[in-house]
């Protein structure tokens, strides 16, 4: 059994990422070993490791679910297949590991985005903690409503306004302090946890999966680039590089003899909707192969890496579990799902049920 | 001899990145063998990889010379002074991988900038290409001396109009294959080689040895992005999506029923001076801990760059050698190096000489 394991791990290329998966962590194991061991047992350890290396394919690892938090619906087949092919160098959809490019939307489809945005909960708090400074909000919209917990007043303008005084005027790392630390202290206010911990397990099982497989994986958002980069690494193994967003401009300046750059005002780029594939051309310069989205902000990205050349997916997160998470789609103010809905089928997009896909919703369920 | 050899490996915590460096040519050795051998002899060729990995270190590698293209004058040493000692783990100065990002300047820093910058070449090869199609430049400025080859008279306008007529109209696919072409039939005036050969070696050489220690190696160049991109992996090893550089507006369009991009005439970003920074804060999200230019488009990067906490390098390439090379400084109009020459003592950056510190110039001198 167990060689019969063994031959069918090395009969099946597409496992082939699984092996590098082996060489990082022994790698990180090593450079481990390095620190602890001195000179004169390196040698010895080092025969352990590659031993511990040869044999660790024999206990079955190729049998490993890689997606625990999925059900085993179609849709789990789909992913899975989908990785084998385009990571089987024998096959005629082969890609190669530099253009396994995955680009993933954030709200909604990585973390939590009802009843607010998580940028939006975030700039309501900071309304709220700066207050002392600004008397005169109580007195003057759209803050004074903001200040009172009603944010039905909130137009176009009004979140503008908000979201532009609390993320301009500082530099850009004073700011990387005010939003890791309001993530530490926020409180999501169904769920009663921080909004770090309400994050999507299977989705963030599917980027580790795509990463194990030589992908790499990108974040590409409409909410604030500054925003997510502080947390993405943490939260789903995204380093900051990898995070294309929305973003304001930036202005270098010497302050106290320093350079700094600070955060104005002004919009730099928006990244939604026509801004996704552009985004991706500006910052990372090659189509995807593979895209996830939840709303009709991530229909031309889905487009446009659904309609390259070879074998791609299009993946559309469809809320529809009341119970565990929200249900909203057509008539959302809030990640909006209409058009991308109806252009799922004629594009051959995946569409994920979060009631009948997942087994798991957040991380803290089990 | 061999053994002591083994031991200075061993315990020269620096050369861990060296290591690494084998792990991934090792994966390499593996994907081909997985190629060319059925699985019965597979287990056999794993068993001599695993030991040839084992020995390789025993031959000496770790006195191999990573910048065989540098004399041994002291810019060679600080360099490599700085490297084992971010990458050191016992070091003050130790620095994470994922934090070890380093960012260099391209015209004149990497290729060629003199007698025009390498894209300005490629722009007005452009105009001849397309005259047949425009009768009506024959008449008109500055289409009219371009194509008469006197470029004495094109001011900052008449530049721009020549970029922006070279550089929009198509989609960026298109733009891709007419670029990647011309660098194969282009011709440099007084080296008579493809542009392509007239990069640095020993930058070349740098930006390799910087990766085996562990680094991501970024161009941030004034430089347009798409321009740079469709060579910059074969040219020095960095893939597109580490190129950061100066852009045109692209436009999410539906034509023929696919969705391009199509390249706008209208500036996006620039990225030269304090653009740099903020380009790199745009991009990459983390201040480098290295960086690389030489010329006053590079002073806010290296000021960036080198202000940050901890140990950090500023390497000002001064292109001090006619004969080679070319000699050009403070009066040049193209890569002028004055202000940036004057805050290096200040900033504790390197100046490199290209006549003292340069071994060879270009790939093609041996």
């Amino acid at each position: 059994m167990i060689i019969s394991n063994f031959f069918i791990f090395v009969y099946n290329i597409g496992e082939i990422k699984l092996e590098r998966n082996y060489y990082a962590k022994l790698i990180g194991r090593l450079k481990m070993q390095k620190r602890i061991f001195s000179g004169k047992f390196y040698l010895l350890s080092f025969n352990i490791i590659l031993l511990s290396f040869l044999f660790c394919p024999l206990v079955g690892v190729a049998q490993t679910d890689p997606l625990p938090s999925w059900n085993d619906t179609s849709t789990k087949k789909y992913i899975i297949q989908f990785v084998q092919t385009v990571t089987n160098p024998g096959s005629d959809d082969y890609v190669e590991p530099e253009d396994r490019i995955a680009t993933f939307d954030n709200d909604g489809n990585l973390w939590i985005e009802q009843p607010l945005y998580t940028q939006l909960a975030f700039a309501i708090d900071r309304i709220k903690a700066m207050s002392p400074e600004h008397p005169e909000w109580k007195d003057t919209e759209p803050y004074k409503s903001v200040l009172k917990g009603d944010y039905s007043k909130l137009d176009k303008n009004g979140l503008l306004e908000i979201i532009s005084v609390t993320h301009s005027g500082m530099t850009t790392e004073e700011f990387e302090l005010i939003s890791s630390a309001w993530f530490k202290t926020s409180k999501h206010p169904r769920f009663k946890r921080s909004y770090s911990e309400l994050i999507y397990k299977p989705m963030v099982e599917l980027l580790e999966y795509l990463r194990a497989n030589g992908f790499k994986t990108y974040i590409v958002s409409g909410g604030g680039i500054d925003f997510m980069r502080p947390v993405t690494e943490q939260l789903y193994g995204i380093p900051p590089e990898q995070v294309v967003g929305t973003s304001g401009v930036s202005k270098f300046e010497i302050r106290d003899g320093k350079p700094v750059l600070v955060k104005m005002p002004e919009i730099f780029f928006i990244d939604d909707n026509e801004g996704k594939p552009v985004g991706i051309h500006q910052f990372i310069g090659k189509r995807p192969i593979f895209a996830s989205g939840n709303s009709d902000g991530d229909y031309e990205m889905l487009l446009w890496t659904t309609s390259g050349p070879g074998k791609r997916f299009g993946l559309l997160l469809h809320h529809d579990d009341a119970e565990r998470e929200y249900a909203y789609d057509r008539k959302s103010h809030i990640g909006k799902l209409d058009k991308a809905l109806d252009a799922a089928s004629k594009n051959k997009w995946v569409v994920v049920s979060m009631k009948r896909d997942w087994k798991t919703v957040f991380p803290f369920e089990n």
